[in-house]
């Protein structure tokens, strides 16, 4: 028997005296995407999936996942070497306090789990009599044969042009916000990367520079990033107040912070930064990192910019679906062929960088698998008589788009036409939305369900995620969703709009475009808010029934159409133009 | 200057060597109301309300107070004797955290405490450099000459007959549910009056019979309560796996729990008695009261009574409206002449036991005061062309109801007529709403609001509180509100479903129904839950406009109204009845 990634992880706990070990998905930053160098889960398990969790006890192992990876698990990981568990229902803490043996020494990776998960795991090793050890070296990593370098990717400056706002600004808008705090320790790089107008390219899809920061009273920055990675021209972007530092001098730097009051985001940062502050006698002022919210509140410029990158994502669109709807009904486009065409069409746009997610594209029961990715074994032809859902976004320099259509090949069948109305409905519900300063996006998100609900209808996913600004296309701290989300929508956040409907084995349908939350026109007894579009593409008119339609409910979608129809058509080839009249045509 | 028992009050602290002792309102069952004996916030400060706290130190005070209490809690508390505070804004913990000197020992009673609030005392003393020190007796009641006695009502049996299940099958239950926990520890008298069938009388509006009490795991029951308050009929009706003791009893009892795992409900217990259950070693669960959720969800007994209630509750409204109709146009009708009449209406149905809360009557301006009591000095007629709001509820022994009708006197204006429209399709959205399995209240609030919200309006106040079966008007854990409740709805909970508008200074309109949430008719994707409406009442027509109405709308109300005339018109006297037709018209 060959040696496994599981054997030989396990050959270097015993050399360390260490009954078991977990390995998240995450890495430093907690974010969406990791480089290579980070894909452990991956490495250890096979698993690929973006959200999970393995551990290597000596007699057993265990992965866990949700349940959008139960048939990805099952083909990427050897079940003879890892049982599956419900990330959510089985949860790693809950399984060690069930399994770990009384006296065993359980490690961790202190980089990659937040104080708030180290917490649980804590309790959990509590519960079985076990004790919780931090590792001082990854020992996966030690056994990790050919593991993929970190990422040196340039970090490049963001001009204020797009940022609206210059770094010095933003710096000292933090600061002010950090009050009874000497500083605040930042380990997400979208929240680096907007607070000192930075970019980089060191994940997938998401301008990311990763790096880690202390940001001080006096509006200075410690930068801990690879010197590497800072060409000279950033260096001068940054200035004077941003002191750079390679990665290796954080340590130094946390216990510097003796007596200070620092604030730290429980949530995000890596338990390792917090217990550095603890032995360097800091006080921690455990708070959301204080970019979170100046983040997620667009300006003035970044606004002009999301409408400027809405309309060339647009323009993308129109033409891929012109092509598409004459294509399609000849039986030769697949997901794939789809999906490189959808980027043709988007590569050329002003200012484009590529996309911001993998794009979904589902053709008929492909449709209904909500977290689809389509490979040359599952990639579906399109057929006349199905649907297609497709969604992708782009990023642009001057903003980030997710957008996703769903069109009809040929004719669509009754019971197709009236799920797609129903979505429509509650698309423009939430659309059209007005509601009272305060209002939070899980106050919002039956709105958008009520349709479907009232036919025994829902689906399982969130309405709407917040977006970045040329950043991440998942940003918080705003949603939409079922789960309590106590944010209150603030004019300039920018969501989805996304409803969706799936009948597995059969079709999905999902209608998303983006809006951004503005204060409302016209009177209002208290201050009240609404929505604004951003997203310009014709929504398929052979999906939609009529008679399901309120008067109010054909009016928006009339509106929304010209508007998509005059501010694209000039911008496109006659025979899109042509067929951009058509798709908007008033109904 | 005389004694005040704020000065009684700080030369009893100055003996017992303590600086400072916090007042809440609440008694040792933490209920909506408490007894005269208990009502130490009233003693101490004047002031009356629902809800509230005083601190007193020795060189100053404090009431806190919540939003609908700012006028009363002026008239009422004397300036110079106590600041008046925020309760929300600025909570009595806050303020000892910013105002207790260091070293400063600080009191409170933990009878009157949960031991969540105990905790965020503790906090706030530790901030200040305070000790926090459970009194052994209260100091307040030491000084408190002519303290009413405690209740001494009789505990009786509530019969099988409206409980739909004995309390042999409730503890069987309960003791199943307790699972990990060898026993559990209830203080609530409502949960004490469901577990065990018994109702009492000690304080205004609720049958609660006020005790404690311990179920085990056998099912049997340890009940603390004054032997004078149980005749023998009831003792009998309790049974011999009821055991009964004296309330000093209970300490030796709990600490006698050596050793064993009790439940605790952190968010209602005493926290007296969970110290009383570290001292004696006990393990403490903590969760929810048990007894909460089957509470929550009636038997089919219940629903039958709540049906039969409402329709002998809904003959006494008629009576009143119609009554109501004829004199309030003739000047001579005032809130508490109409409260009377309404009272007197009830008074004469079967099972009619008293009210279920003090009735509000709120003529013009007064409506628009959402927890305006009227008394003598406050007292308005109601006038031709103004707006009457009457909220009020009854008790009967099958079951609790709780009404609000909002009836124009005369013509009403345009915009009245507008804003009591937009609130009826608020009403009419939650009353028809269809819901998957697994949503909550609070995921429901919006549908409610919307019509408001697309104008730019609101109001300040949940959409429904839970209600009891013959015990509380207002009970947990459902609640259809803003605020976050992530309890699922469930077959059996009953709700009021009361959106309103207020224009302050100008009236008041609110429209509440009984609804009692149901497996939804049809079929259904996916399990589908809906409501059924318990109250039957005409809604005032003349304060309709049709044209802002849907024709779903419309149809809802027409239904409605038939179901009204049908069911009430046999019941009532033929004038009442011409009027009853008249007043449920289709439009």
């Amino acid at each position: 028997m060959t040696d496994t990634p599981l054997s030989l992880l396990r050959a270097e706990l015993k050399k360390r005296g260490l009954d078991g070990f977990i390995v998240p998905r995450a890495d430093e930053h907690q974010g969406e995407y990791v480089p290579a160098s980070a894909a452990r889960l991956a490495f250890l398990t096979g698993f690929t999936g973006s959200a999970g969790a393995a551990i290597a006890l000596h007699d057993k192992a265990a992965v866990f996942v949700d349940g959008r990876y139960t048939i990805q698990v099952a083909n990427e990981v050897d079940p003879k070497l890892f049982a599956y568990l419900h990330l959510i229902e089985q949860p790693p803490h809950r399984w060690l306090a069930e399994t770990l043996p009384a006296g065993a020494k359980f490690g961790y990776d202190p980089w990659l789990h937040t104080p708030d998960q180290v917490a649980q795991l804590k309790d959990a090793c509590a519960q079985a009599g076990a004790e919780l050890v931090a590792v001082k070296t990854n020992p996966l990593d030690a056994v990790w044969a050919g593991r993929p370098p970190q990422p040196l990717t340039p970090v490049v400056p963001h001009p204020v042009s797009f940022a609206g706002q210059s770094a010095e600004q933003k710096r000292a808008l933090i600061a002010r916000e950090l009050k009874k705090s000497d500083a605040a320790f930042l380990s997400a790089p979208d929240s680096i990367g907007w607070l000192l107008n930075i970019r980089g390219n060191d994940v997938d899809f998401t301008p990311l520079p990763l790096s880690f920061a202390i940001i001080h009273k006096d509006a200075s920055v410690d930068l801990f990033v690879d010197s590497r990675k800072v060409p000279a021209d950033t260096k001068a972007h940054l200035g004077t107040d941003v002191r750079l530092h390679e990665p290796a001098a954080l340590e130094a730097a946390l216990k510097g912070l003796k007596g200070k009051t620092v604030r730290l985001d429980p949530a995000t940062a890596p338990s390792w930064a917090l217990d550095r502050l603890v032995e360097g006698d800091a006080h921690i002022d455990r708070a959301p990192d204080p970019c979170l919210l100046p983040r997620a509140c667009k300006n003035e410029v970044e606004l002009t910019g999301a409408r400027n990158a809405h309309l060339r994502d647009g323009v993308a669109l129109s033409k891929f679906l012109a092509w598409l709807s004459a294509e399609a009904p000849k039986g030769t486009v697949t997901e794939l062929s789809a999906t490189d065409k959808l980027e043709e069409c988007r590569r050329g746009g002003n200012l484009y960088q590529g996309p911001s997610f993998a794009t979904i594209a589902g053709a008929g029961p492909n449709g209904a698998i909500v977290h689809y990715r389509s490979s040359p074994a599952t990639n579906r032809a399109l057929q006349t008589g199905q649907i297609f859902l497709i969604d992708s976004g782009g990023q642009y320099l001057d903003g980030t788009t997710d957008v996703t259509r769903t069109v009809a090949v040929g004719e669509a069948g009754a019971e197709e036409k009236q799920r797609f109305t129903l979505v429509l409905k509650g698309h423009i519900a939430l659309a059209r939305a007005r509601f009272p300063a305060g209002t939070s996006g899980s106050q919002l998100d039956s709105l958008a369900r009520k349709p479907l609900w009232d036919h025994g209808l829902d689906y399982d996913h969130g309405t709407g995620h917040g977006v970045g600004s040329y950043l991440s296309v998942h940003e918080g701290p705003q949603r939409i969703a079922k789960n309590n989300n106590s944010q209150p929508l603030l004019p300039g956040m920018m969501l989805s709009d996304e409803p969706g409907y799936y009948k597995t084995g059969a079709y999905g349908i999902r209608i998303e475009n983006l809006i951004v939350v503005k204060d409302a026109d016209g009177s209002s007894e208290r201050p009240a808010r609404d929505f604004e579009v951003l997203t310009l593409a014709p929504i398929d008119l052979n999906l939609v029934d009529r008679d399901l339609l309120t008067d109010d409910e054909a009016e928006w979608l009339n509106d929304y159409h010209a508007r998509v129809r005059e501010m694209l058509a000039p911008l496109v080839d006659p025979a899109t133009a042509k067929w951009l009249c058509e798709a908007t045509r008033a109904i």
